[in-house]
């Protein structure tokens, strides 16, 4: 899995573009669609394709930009792609805020889908 | 794997313990010793438990106290756990850092190792 970096960034700017341009619950056909995870800055998960883009459309900001300060990148024992994120991201007319993703990539059925996925706000002590 | 909480819990508990009790390299046995990887900071990663040892090692504070703020707990399609902690550290007698930091730990060999693992310190824009 030498290219696993080049996966991992165009994975990244495929999800951002998508969720960005909106409507943010198309992202929602990257996670694998039974078991796939999102804990959306909240200790509970959303599970399976479904649940998730119920989450998605649930949020109340209308407009969002992300953009990323730092990714890395890991494959795993078990053939998958970790890629963890830090970054800034202005929803609305909000002030701007920082975040952290991390997301679990699998090679399902000939495509890399989300398994595991976890956002969080940074709140600033 | 109805444990995947506790578990993870237990884990972050006993590595930010080892940790701050130093000498923070004993957390290398931690890692499972050949694959198991540690980006610390940096998009490049320390490979196998004394690669890892030696970069903890070459750090430069004497103290670290680590603070989690927000853990977030999933298990995984491969029956891993995957772990995301925020929260803030102290090293020395610097200002209080907030960071981030992913875990992916796999059962081997009877015993809960970390195969993959990110630490990032947010840098505040």
């Amino acid at each position: 899995m030498a290219d696993y970096k080049a996966i991992g960034k165009a994975f990244l700017d495929f999800y951002y573009g998508r969720f960005d341009a909106g409507p943010r619950e198309n992202v929602a056909s990257l996670y694998e669609p039974v078991n796939g995870m999102m804990n959306f800055n909240s200790p509970d998960f959303a599970k399976g394709a479904q649940e998730i883009a119920e989450k998605l459309r649930s949020l109340t900001f209308q407009t969002i930009a992300h953009t990323i300060s730092t990714m890395d990148i890991q494959p795993t024992y078990d053939s998958c792609i970790l890629i963890i994120v830090t970054g800034a991201l202005k929803a609305d007319n909000d002030p701007p805020m920082q975040f952290t993703e991390t997301f679990l990539l699998r090679f399902i059925n000939n495509s890399w889908l989300i398994i595991n996925n976890v956002f969080r706000l940074i709140l600033h002590g």
